[in-house]
């Protein structure tokens, strides 16, 4: 083992698999490793004697130049767009730039897979060569650099399910992927994601990929590889998945943007997929995570103005309109205070009120008119779902994984729990539980009409990011996974503070409610930062992206 | 038994089941026959010395008034609704007029289960006292009588499966039913439907529909009841469903238009739901059937406008824009000569002949591009859709009718022949097989692009309606519910003629078209009407409403 001289960040190890596992692990994160230059290490004392917010190490470690710090920190993609196609800077130094940042932000959260900066090179200067040439840029992310989940397919690099067993090479890239690159954007990292893809925490064969301003803490998953890599600067945009909160989770477990859009919006052909049945019951999307909403609308309008639904029938084609969408005059905006399932730790529940308080202003009474809500079944709908992610009781997940002798790690474990008895399904058996889900899903419809809301605002997960191995209550994003509406989360300026609680009247909702009191009595989350989710009806996208620019100056978003 | 006062022309009689279910059959259509007046029973003789062509004697057999039948053949649906609207008509003359049309076909083609003259009657006398009150009309089909697929709630009927064991009192209205009912339909009949609803013919405990130009022949299934109905003038626009040609196979079999859209594009809430377990791998989908474009076009729109998604979140709200959508500037239409599995019958081929004639004319040059189309994986599709209808082998649908005693009919036992075998699936073999049509679509997606058409022109079946109980080879149709794509029906001038051949140089594609040769040989197809299909890629219904109104004149289309 010489990967001594390069690690990344580990509070906590996860299990040990058995010696074969462990020779192949070893030589994966010692050909990663190999890759990277001497200069772009950061001294082993500051690994070891982080603090705990290690947020601020890339600007300060001194292994990026005055340049790159601010060509890292003071964009978003379409700025950064814009500052190529306007020759103020150059692919190269961006690609040059986001990989260095990149890699230091692996090794103080662990959230790369891989990581490519020669081919990002090479690709960053083909694209200042053709700008130089044409005069005008390749596309609209003309030399942004996109940072990639693992599992979404790049040529020439490696896709897994987080476990060994499912690693493949890329022979080309996804839809998806080959789409981007026909926008212009460089690719240089892939991102590290779970053990099944099915933790809201993201703990793989290549680490735990740790929360940057509170390395106590969960990046979140399972594309917490992304969150941190983002949260850290070292990417201005990535693509995730979110098939139970995969993408807004770890979004608000890191502050930053990420948009689930409907099922089938955005192509995943080529996509590695589940590795258990839970398609059949519940749809994955795919979406952008970023650091504003313009990059949301800006990924969403590339991607769709190449008509992937030509290629995959699959995707509804309906027509982008985003943030220009017409808002309706005034906004019926429902504010959850809890799902009357699980009551939501306090940071949350400030976030809430500080919304609440900016969109019941008397300046904003033209705009908005708010009402409490209080979602449809969501106890209901975390019992159902938990069974109808695992058709075959979990079986084809946790063969794939014991195959190569890798240890099951703990929340692989849990999220077997409630299906594994159950065994694999009959036809019948699934058909009669797709039928159960469609009932669901009517019954929750009919209680938004009756509610009569444009737009839900609530929160993003129960608490801010949680304690390591500890996502366990992920209602309030899986809630709209089972019903298939899309959802954005978004940073809000309420940070967890040292010493909150809950409110002296305090009494449980359910055990689920009662554990997460526990487990927030149990941790510091000083400094994690507090997202907030915004919620539209299924195929309603466009709309949700309508509401956000309306509600942009109120909430101080970005 | 004296339902021999009353009784529906047979030219080939059902199996028997055991004498209970015998007798509540009978009760049955007791029930159904003591509701209809004497005045309005045909003569014995006429029906045991039916023509081949009974078209004709609803006009001719007396018991309509000439005025009754001016209402019923002069007509669509949106010139019925302008007439009503502007008080040339009242909604009771044409509701009485429709009634009794209708209650005349069923006893020369058997194309009914329920029939509520009386209910139809209040209910336009009520839409009457409506438009005298208020001036103006209550919908867009104020006082249209549409009628309704048996398995198609409406508050205050039965509902079935065209099984004894399936059939349900219908307590209230369905989705579709209750938005037709506030449009202004009004509701006078339900039609007949085959056992399992899964036959490309209409052959039921209420017995066998027949075709109304050719009584040799089947009136198509399993929406034959309304197409026989709508031939005969007895209605002027119905609801149909269909999961492998139910509504476009009818539609041509009787030479009246149909529409399948895409699934999920107009609401099935409340519908009662196959027996078997096909919706895991092919959807159904419901739309209308009638004389004229426009009426197709007013249905859809009329439906939409009450925007069904917002109860049903699995509709895709893509706005409807119909008729009105605008035209390519020159539409790229592809026509099928064959699909490489099986060659088309005589009259078919004359058909596509003459839409090939018209389509390039040299005056046309300019409006559309004609080109060859061969669709992808004909054979391939016809393979796995039998078998993806029945992932429980067919278990469930034949033990349903067994269940009461009721004899099982040849095209049930034939239609579960492929997938009887397997027996019931697993939730991963399931999972393998949606994975596998995944794949097929993506693949005919990609053909579709490479061949660059944007409409397909081909068969809506291998032949023209088929001889009772041969209805084997939908391939034409259920090709594209096996990828999903819309696709409309419509009548031609070409009719089949007595003594037409086969091609001296016809070499068999398969053994399903030698099949079809047999069939085409072994039968008298005189007088049968032949439609042709027109199809567009997956959610482009509306670019296939834009392509028909550009076809409109030149394909002599109403």
């Amino acid at each position: 083992m010489t990967t001594d001289d390069f690690a990344a960040l580990q509070p906590k190890n996860a299990p040990r698999g058995s010696e074969a596992f462990e020779a192949k692990r070893a030589a994966i994160l010692q050909a990663f490793q190999d890759k990277v230059p001497p200069e772009y290490r950061l001294p082993r004392d500051i690994i070891e004697n982080a603090p705990l917010d290690v947020s601020g190490i890339p600007a300060t470690c001194g292994i990026l130049t005055a340049d790159e710090i601010a060509i890292t920190q003071d964009y978003d993609a379409f700025g950064l767009a814009a500052a190529i196609a306007t020759r103020k800077l150059t692919a190269l130094d961006v690609a040059v730039a986001f990989a260095k940042r990149a890699i230091v932000a692996h090794q103080l959260t662990c959230c790369l897979t891989q990581w490519f900066m020669d081919e990002a090179v090479a690709q960053a200067k083909q694209l200042d060569a053709y700008l130089a040439e044409h005069g005008k840029p390749i596309g609209p992310l003309h030399g942004v650099p996109v940072s990639i989940k693992d599992h979404i397919p790049i040529a020439g690099t490696a896709s897994s399910m987080g476990c060994l067993s499912s690693i493949v090479l890329d022979k080309q890239d996804c839809q998806m992927v080959g789409i981007l690159r026909r926008l212009g954007a460089v690719f240089y990292c892939k991102t590290n994601q779970p053990q099944t893809l099915m933790h809201l925490e993201t703990d793989s064969l290549w680490g735990r990929t740790i929360n940057p301003f509170n390395t106590h803490l969960s990046a979140g998953g399972s594309t917490g590889g992304e969150a941190a890599l983002i949260a850290m600067k070292g990417s201005v945009l990535g693509v995730g998945t979110d098939i139970g909160g995969s993408i807004r989770g770890p979004a608000a477990f890191c502050g930053i943007y990420g948009f689930k859009p409907t099922s089938y919006t955005l192509p995943m052909q080529g996509f590695l997929t589940p590795p258990s049945l839970a398609e059949l019951n519940v749809l994955c999307s795919t979406g952008p995570m970023c650091r504003s909403l313009r990059d949301m609308d800006l990924f969403m309008r590339g991607i769709l103005a190449y008509q992937p639904h030509l290629l995959d029938p699959r995707l509804v084609p309906i027509p982008w309109t985003g943030l220009q969408t017409a808002p309706k005059k005034v906004l019926k905006i429902g504010i959850i205070e809890n799902d009357g399932f699980v009551e939501p730790q306090p940071p949350v529940k400030r976030a809430l009120a500080w919304a609440r308080k900016l969109l019941t202003d008397s300046q904003n009474a033209g705009l908005v008119e708010v009402k409490p809500f209080r979602p449809f079944g969501a106890a209901e709908a975390w019992c159902k779902i938990r069974r109808m992610y695992w058709p075959d009781g979990g079986s084809g997940s946790r063969g794939a994984i014991l195959s190569t002798g890798e240890p099951l790690h703990p929340l692989s474990e849990w999220i077997w729990k409630d299906a594994e008895s159950s065994g694999m399904l009959t036809a019948a058996d699934v058909s009669n539980m797709r039928g159960d889900r469609d009932d669901f899903r009517l019954a929750f419809a009919r209680d938004w009409e009756e509610q009569d809301v444009d737009v839900v605002l609530g929160p993003a997960y129960v608490g801010p990011a949680c304690a390591h191995d500890t996502a366990f209550t992920w209602t309030y994003t899986s809630l709209y996974n089972f019903v298939d509406y899309p959802g954005v989360v978004f940073p809000t300026p309420i940070v967890s503070q040292a010493g909150e609680r809950y409110d002296s009247g305090y009494t449980p909702l359910s055990d689920a409610c009662e554990q997460a009191k526990q487990l927030w009595e149990d941790t510091n989350f000083e400094g994690a930062p507090i997202n907030l989710q915004l919620v539209a009806r299924k195929y309603h996208d466009n709309e949700l992206f309508g509401a956000l620019a309306k509600l942009k100056g109120i909430l101080e978003l970005q």
